[in-house]
Order: structure tokens, then C-alpha cells, then sequence
């Protein structure tokens, strides 16, 4: 992260999710409809729980952005919490409000509870869970939707979908499966994959390690909470060299191939066919079906703290992937072309 | 890449790779054999070409260490070319050496010479390939040694092996597989797992997205030429909640679990377990039997061009790996615990 | 700036200033009120315009704080402008509501006015001098509070004053100086000096460049708007070696000086010596006398618009100054005895 | 440094010196005899001691550069210490050769020598000096000289001047104050201005404090060894506001000015005026005139240690700050413009 930078805050039940970005260039049309219905696309899917319903997301801009566009100067976003009102004692910042209401101390497995309240020297285990939430993903779209309005403007398109629930591929039947596990009280994860076409060549670089494009965009969805898997274009294991690369074709004076197992990437760079990178989200943690743990102030075995969850959230995990992929890009695409005003970068970009 | 930063360079037949590694504590003991057993590692693994033979690489260092022990200040690591004499004109640094000499204009697949020369304006792909070559992760794991120096001083441990070569699983007959693919002039490639051992609790974080100890390892690995899938832990596809996640027991006063399907991160943080991180490689794509493709200078669809390669280089590959997870695991010990010589960091992290 | 990280967004006149913080340590102890009274204090100073007393900074925190103690998480500051009902329209976000309103076209000479207009590509110099504005560094001085909060719970302390107003030295009359150059429609710099006590030997380092805590220093002060020169203790100009260096003693056993020209840093380090640097403001280039200047959109040449302002803000500018040399400091602490909480961290600073 | 990044190493008396430089755009032609000019400028100025005369550095490529021209891949730098030779066993690496030869444990006050042998935990004082020494300003400066070879493709140049030596001033009698203070046994300091002409407008920023030329440059220069001031355009004390600010004026259609107070920045951004940069040199520490100071070993008082030193470096300093600028510049000009090889960022840049 280097031109398109940003950092973001917010725990699950406080006041609002806050982010500051700082890079994007003058002159971009900032659509505030977009960057709401990329928020909206988050809350959707088959599976969530009911606090997608409380939520119905909308961002506020408070800084940087001025007549509908963008002045160069740092861009704040905040996406308030809309039942902040019934946590507003729990999650207060004052002092003298203290209280042990909505603590708790059973670590969840599968969750930072643990980890968290020994690196943090935190007891009540509220105090991790609200910014190790997936709560916090939703301004990450929110910042997201601007890297997307700036590849927009170069005709570079994303897209994100599920293609496996538990054990059904594809196409298959989905919401059964979810309904089927449901009905367990368990939860299930999948996988997902994230396309972005008409990018140009040569984004991201093979000569130093982390200039590679390819491990960027690793580092930016396996980050995602739960997601435990990365792959970029397809899985070569099984394949022979001779079946698995692309082999290059001239039409028409153009370059082209027949096949991307490479995903768009060979070398660290995208060679200018569709990106490809899928993750694989594990089932969420935090589920009916009881798991054996540990009470962090006794230090007794007990069973895992419940709280509201979803069944499955793959397919916010899907566009949650969609909008980090598009923070890599947009920095990527500002690092080769530069320019401060989007004119300039379009100039650069075109030529 | 905070405190333990290095930058590597170095062409594939120039005079020699370099590192300069800066951020190692005052003190820390340099035992150069260790980092010449880890070179040497590198070279081994059953499916390697002829060019392993020749380069038995070892380390030179020119600065920042002193009597055996670091003094704080940057590391220079050089390892030589042990063939560049006869190399020496065709990669000459002079601009009167100029030569077409091995030059060559065939865009091989799986490559970074398409993408290379179009982001490069470079029309010999000599100029791209000197670079892409994965021969620069010898000095990646040159570099790697001296994290894990570090790691050792506290107890932490690294290893890796093979687990899946082309479609012969685990313990399997890895050779036979190799053997029948060299026999066909293909490549193959396969899956290998890293694992790190006592790792203290909270390296990493959830606070922001970019602190993630998953992130980071992801992009460590992916980046690593050829490498296009990235695993930590078990991959959770199929699995439920109930199955996946890591129950938590008491055990002699001390929190324990029984299994580590997490692989030793929950909430992008290390919980103490061991960490465990695998990779999948491709197949090497220069090999005997031919791919279609281009010619740089022409434009018309030629065959791929044949350079000495190997065959299978899943276990050399996961040595880079090995060295790379050291080097996070190196740069989040020193962010947590601090310390500008060993003692003070050993003072620090065992207390 | 590595684990103390952070980034402020707010226009002059917008809704609000923001700032998210990441890296403060959890477990710290969240005063409002000395946030509040160091916003204060930058608002004080003789010579400043009517603007202050419409401000009357406050600080609201919107994340990142518990019942009054840091959790680890990013921390988000709002600083809401006062007088913004009044500016709703001019500086609305929504593109339907553009408006000529207060736009202004005439480059004025020491301002950002003419490159920013260039680089951003505005015509409405409104767009650039909203963010130019010495506004954003009343955000900035609440960023520096947290940072000082840290600071104080290792028993550092800081401070600033002015030195000199024009051409009144030290405790000489700075308030007559003052008035003078009001009564005549000008404005006037001056020299102030931060100091800090009680730090530790060993911040920064000699290594490497971008390690020295001198040039970390330097760059804090010297991107304060206005400021044009900063000096790192006594200024050595006519000083032979034999008369500026500190001379060392043994005083009950300890390390003792007589002297501190060094200001408190040798070798890119602090040496246990009070830290002091100063910095040179350049007068306010808003002001009634008129400066010749050509206007934006004519290129004809003109006089430089006049917007209220102050005679004279150094005493503010001392203030910010020993804000942003908290925030260096305070990532130096973090980044030498490291710690995730104030007790790991206090625990490895005071062994 | 974002993409114009480099680390330096090596010892005063090691082996040799070295760099690695990632970001330099490919095929950018390499003229090694310029490199070579620079170092030598950097050796020369009246007041140096005989090491001058020992050095001749000149650099050696390693990487990154073939047949003239830069491959976009990391370069590699070596200046050989030319009188390695006699220190090769003092300085050996290897565990074996520990030897007390030439160690040495009195703190010069003024130098590296107290604060780092307290954070890197060193009896040895020469395992501080070794690194906290002057003398790996040769390596910097070849670096700038890339820097500079970027810069010149652009038409922009740099130059530097002393403007005082100790009491004497600008053109005044610079060799004469030297043979004084040399025949006193003493050592003096002075200030010196680096130019650079034909910039262009808006390298830099006001949308972010760390986005601002002003700060960047101001660390650059202040972390070289013994700079303690550091001024932008003139000095603006006792100037009044309209006296100081640079009038702007229309002449041939063209945005002009009559004077260059600013030093050619206005708020944080080159504004199309010379970059006018001044830094004020301490007197060298080492000198034959004895300090008071305390022994590392016995605590004891004593006097200051004196190595072979120089009276007066201010020349080769400004040298060295007027490479360090270049290497701002041109990590501004690759962020500003991008451009991954030289043909592109020119085309960027005259548009």
C-alpha cells in the first residue's frame, strides 16, 4: 500500500465504523448510490442472520470530497451503527460507565477470544471480539467502492461469486445446503472467486519479492476474517506443465490465449487476461452446536458463548474479497501511471 | 516488513545475488555454516537439472557483522555465480559489451517474459529473464537463515516437506512420479507444508487489516515464483463448524487443544499452536515438450524456447518457503517484543 | 511512522476534522480532558484572529476506547467545526448542490494556492487552500495528545515556548512586536523551541539514514505549515569543536553533561540529555497588505485576496510542533521496547 | 522512499561499502563515470585528513544494469575500502579472529559512541563507530548519483555550494578560518545550500503532514552525520509578511517571480522555483584538542580518543546533501509521473 493508502476503524457495537483514505487523485466522481449498494451487496446472501436486517449500511462522507468529486485530500468515510443506541452503555467511552454488562469470558474456538485477550491482557473478552468482528468488514467495502470507482473510470470491471456451499459445487443447490445445516445448528464455509477484467499488462512486478502483484492480493483476502485458503487462477495440482500453461496466440496482430489457468498472472504481473483469485472460508465460528472451551477468568472447561451469527456468509466474503482485490489494484494502477488528478492518470493510462 | 527489512538483487547469470538485511539486533550469534547447510538444502530434492551441480552456493558476508556476532548495522550477504565466467560478456554491465549473444525473443508460457517485456520495453527477454528467474531465492533464503537464527535464540523452530508431487499424495512414491514425467520431457509440480514450532501466543493481529499474521504469510508465499495457491491450516472445504474448529481443554493448568485445523492462527494472530502453512506449486513451464507461443521481435507463432530446467522443484520450493515464513515470523517477534541487541530481546520475550 | 500510525482528513471549513489512529498499545488510560486542553492551548497565543474563539476545539472519540482505556484497536478522533452550519452549502459533498459561492480565484504568494491548483488541476482555489489551511493541525495536536498520553506513563514530559517574534528576542516584548505589526496590516513569524525530558539513551540510530531520530524530527517540523528552518539544539554556526561539543563527567556514578549543544541527540540518537528543537515560522502570507499576485482564471495580474486571519500564530505553530515530536517519539518507544499492552510495554522500559 | 527505495551498509574500515537500489526505471542509460565524478567530489574540499588520499572510491555494479542500461531489476553498488587490507583482521567476520587489537572504549563526546554502545549492549566502542562514521556517505552519494542520472533525463539538475565556514562567510576566506582552527588542534563547521533547477510544479504535498517535499527533505539532510540546522529558501527571521512572501507576476503569459524567499516550495509542494535547501554542519568531533569524557570500560574520567580526522568536512557534506535530495526528487518524480521504464516516465512527464 503505498499511493492508495487507508486505515479503518470501528468495533462491531460501538458508535460507527470509521476510514480515511488518503491517495485517491482530484477530480474523481464520487457516486454515493455505488458505494451503498457495494454496501448492500455485503449484507446480502443466502444464510446471514438477523442483524443484516438491523443494519441496512449507508455511508457518510466528511472530508475530502467536495460538489460530487474528489479533491486529492484524505477522504473520510463512516458507516454508523444503526442499533448503536441499545449498546451505547456497554460500549461507552467514558470512564464512569463502566459495567460487567455484555461481558464475557468463554473463549470461542475458531475465534481471536483467545489470542487476542492474551496479547491485548484483556479479561473481558468484549474487548476483542468487537473490533475481531466481521462487523469491521463492511467500511472495508466502503473503501473498496472508491478503488472501484477509480478502476471504473479505466474500464476495469470486478465481480465476485460463490462457487461452492459445504459439499455442493457450483451451480448446485446452495440454499438447501445451507438450510440442511441450519437445521444442525452447525454452520458451513465454501469458496468463492473474484474476477476483474480489462486490466492492463505489467501491473505488480517479479523484480522484488513483495512487488509481486500475486502476493499482494494474497495478503489482501487471506487477511479476511475465516478465510483460510488463496488461489490464483486455477489449482495446478494434477496438471503436467504441457496441460497447465497458456499457450500464446497471435489474432488479429493481438496476443491472445486460449486458456487462464494462470489466473492473469504469470510472473508476479497481470499479463492482461481476466484476474482470477478464489479463497476458501472456513464455517464461522460462532454456532448453536455447543464446542468444548475454556472460561478465561475460572480457567474451567465449559462450552463456547453463543451470540447472534449467520449460518453461512460466504458470499459477503466474496465481496468483501471483491473490494480488497480492488484496493491492490487501484494502488497498483496509481504506482505505474502516477498522475494527481484523474485526467492525468487517464492520460498516462491511455497513451 | 517493519523492523527486519532487506531488500535482494541479483541476475540469474550475473556476477552475483546480494542482500542487505537491516534490522537485526546487536549480538545475535552468525554461524555461517547454518546459512551454507540452508543454501545447500535449497539445491537438493529429487527432479532437479544439471545447474544445481555447479552452483553449491555459499555465503559471503561484507558488513554488519563482526568477531561472529551482528553489530546492529545493515548485513550485506553476497552469494557468487560459480559459472558466471562463462557468462561474463553475454550479462556484461559495460555499455561497449553489447552483444546478441543468448539473446532470445520467444515469449515462454507461465512465464514473465510477455508481461516482462511490455512493462519493461525490453526486447531481448534475456532482460526480463535474468531476473524472473527463481534463482534469486537463494539469496531470499540466505536471508532466511539469519531470521531464523533469530528464532532459534528463543526456541522457535522451522521445517518443511513435500506432501503431494503431480498426483502422488503424502508418503507416496515421489520419485517414480518424477521419473515418469522427465520421462515424458514435462514438469510437474506439487504441494508442500511449512511448519513452525513454539511460537509464543499473539504475533500478528486483527486491529487492522494489514497486521494479520495470515496476510502477511500469504503473501510471503504466494509471491514466490510458481506458487499459486496458499493454504494455512487445513483447508476447511467440506468440513462443518462442529468439525473444523479447535476445541479448547485444560490440561495440567494450561490451556491445550487436541487438534489444530487453524494451523495455529485464529483471529490473524498465532495462538501458540504450531503454525502451519502449505503452498502448491505449479509446474515448472520451461520443459522439453513444447508450447505454443509468439516470438517477441516477429509476432508470429513459433515454439517455446528450451532452457536447461528442472524437472520437479516442489522441495526446493518449500525451503524458499520455510525461509520466507522466518522472515515474517522474525519481523513480528521484533515488533512485539522490541529489542535493539539479543539479550534485551530475549530479556523482553521471555519474561 | 510504523507502529504509531495514523492519518488525519478535514477541510478548513468542512464538517468535521478526523483522525484514525493504529498502534497505540491497549490498556492506556484515554483523558479527555487533556486531549481537550491541548486543543486549547493551540488556540491560544497573542496575535491570533477572531477564529479561535469560534472554534473552541473538543475532541470526540468514536472508536478504539472503552470505559477510558485503549483497547489495542484503531483509535478515530472527530473534531467538529463549529461554525459549519454557516459553511453547509459552500462545502457540501453532494455534486446537486455546486455552487460559485465563495469560490476565489487569485493566487496568494506563500500559500499552496498556485502549485496546488497545478497539481490538482482546480480552478476554484477553494478546492486546494480548504485543505492547505493550518486548520488540519488542530487534528493533528489531537493525535500528538494520545501520543503524549503514552509519552507520560514513562514519566516523559514535553513542552514548547516562543523564543522570538520578529525581531524581539526571547523574553523580550513579544506583545509589543505584535501590535506594531497589526497596526500596520502585516504579520510576523518567529522562532519557538520544544523540549522534552526524562527520555531514554538509545532512540533512533546511527544504522541506517532513515533510522536517525534527527531527520524523523526534522521532517515533523519542518511539513508544520509555515515553518522554513529547524535546528536540533544550539545552532553551531561559529562554534569551533572544542567549545560546542557536551563534555562527559562521572557523577555518582552516572553519565553526566555539563552542557547540551547537542540538544539532547548524538549519532542520530537521543542520549539521555533533554531533547530540545526549534523551528523558524515564516510570517502568515494572508494578510491586508496587499501582495501582487495574478489571478487564477484571468491570468491577469492582480492583488492577493485577504481572508481573516492572524497576525501572528507561533505560539499555536509551538504547539503543534510538540505534538508531532510526540508522535515520533512515541513510535520510537514502541518500535525499541515493543509491547502490545501499557503494562508489557512499561515492564520491558523499566528493566 | 516509496518507490525509489534502497538500503545502505558497510563499515568504515570493512570490507567495502554497499548498496541496493529497487525502482529505478528501466533503461535509464548508467554513465559509471559520473558515479566515480561524484564520489570524487564528495572527497574533495579543503580541511580533509590524509584518508582521502587512501580512498579513490569508485563504484563497482554488480546487478541490475546490463550493456549500459538499468533493467528495472534491483542494482547493486560496491565501493571497495581501498585500505581494507590493513584492517582485514580487525574487522574479520569470522568468530576465531576475535582479537582486542584496535578496540577502543573512550565516548567522543559528539559522536555515536555513548548512546550506542548503551542500545547495542557494545564494550567495543569501535563496534559503534565503525558504522555511526561519516564514511558511508560514500555509498550515499553514489546511490544520489542514480538518483541524479534519473533527474538529468528530465533536465533537472542539482548543485551545491558552501555559503560559511565558521565565522568567515560566503565568498569569503574559507582556506584562510581552516589553517586557523587546524593550527589550534581544533575543528570548525559551517553551512552549505544545495540547488536544484528546473523542477517541476507539484512534487509533493499539503493533503497529508508525510506527504509534504519540505519534510522529506528536511530528514534527509538533518540525518547526515553532523548537520544540526536545516533552512528552506531564506531564513524568514525578522522578515516581515510583506517583505518575505515571493510576489507573483505575469510575464510573457507566463506565471513569474522576482524573488525566491520561499526556496521554491510553498505549502509542502515545489511551486516551478529553484528548490533552495541550506543545512548547517556541526564541527567534526574527533579533534587533537582534548575533550573531557568518561572510559566505557572503567567509568573513569579521561579524555576523548583521537583518530586520524579531518578540520573541516562542510564541502563534502554539502555534497552528500545535495545527493540525498536528489533521492527525494526522484522518488517524487516516480510517484508523480510512474513510468516502469524511462521512455514512459518521459512521456509522462513532457506532456
Amino acid at each position: 500500500m503505498n499511493k492508495f493508502r487507508f486505515l479503518t476503524a470501528g468495533e462491531s457495537h460501538g458508535k460507527c465504523l470509521s476510514a480515511i483514505i488518503e491517495g485517491v487523485p482530484a477530480g474523481l466522481s464520487i457516486d454515493i448510490n455505488f458505494i451503498n449498494s457495494e454496501l448492500a451487496r455485503r449484507q446480502q446472501g443466502y444464510g446471514r442472520g438477523d442483524r443484516m436486517k438491523i443494519e441496512q449500511d449507508t455511508v457518510e462522507i466528511t472530508s475530502g470530497v467536495r460538489f460530487g468529486k474528489s479533491l486529492g485530500s484524505p477522504i473520510t468515510l463512516v458507516v454508523k451503527n444503526r442499533d448503536f443506541e441499545s449498546w451505547q452503555k456497554v460500549m461507552s467511552v467514558a470512564p464512569e460507565d463502566i459495567t460487567d454488562e455484555r461481558a464475557f469470558s468463554t473463549f470461542r474456538p475458531g475465534h481471536a477470544d483467545f489470542a487476542g485477550s492474551v496479547k491485548y491482557n484483556q479479561k473481558d473478552l468484549r474487548n476483542v471480539l468487537e473490533r475481531s468482528s466481521a462487523r469491521k468488514t463492511a467500511i472495508e467495502v466502503a473503501v473498496g467502492a472508491f478503488a472501484k470507482l477509480l478502476l471504473k473510470e479505466l474500464g476495469i470491471e470486478g465481480s465476485s461469486k460463490v462457487t461452492q456451499i459445504g459439499s455442493a459445487c457450483c451451480a448446485q443447490n446452495f440454499e438447501g445446503e445451507i438450510d440442511v445445516i441450519r437445521g444442525k445448528g452447525d454452520t458451513v464455509g465454501g469458496k468463492f472467486t473474484v474476477t476483474y477484467t480489462n486490466l492492463p499488462v505489467g501491473l505488480g512486478s517479479y523484480v522484488h519479492w513483495d512487488r509481486g502483484i500475486d502476493g499482494r492480493l494474497a495478503q489482501a483476502v487471506m487477511s479476511i476474517p475465516a478465510i483460510k485458503a488463496v488461489e490464483i487462477g486455477t489449482n495446478p495440482l494434477g496438471y503436467c506443465g504441457s496441460q497447465y500453461h497458456d499457450e500464446i496466440f497471435i489474432e488479429d496482430g493481438k496476443i491472445t490465449r486460449h486458456s487462464n489457468n494462470a489466473g492473469g498472472i504469470e510472473g508476479g504481473m497481470t499479463n492482461g487476461q481476466d484476474l482470477v483469485i478464489s479463497g476458501v472460508m472456513k464455517p464461522i465460528p460462532t454456532m448453536k452446536t455447543s464446542l468444548k472451551t475454556v472460561d478465561a477468568q475460572t480457567l474451567e472447561e465449559t462450552e463456547a458463548h453463543f451470540e447472534r451469527s449467520d449460518v453461512c456468509a460466504v458470499e459477503a466474503c466474496a465481496v468483501v474479497a471483491e473490494a480488497r482485490v480492488a484496493w491492490i489494484l487501484a494502488d497498483e494502477i496509481l504506482l505505474k501511471y502516477g498522475g494527481d488528478c484523474i485526467d492525468e492518470l487517464k492520460r498516462n493510462y491511455y497513451q
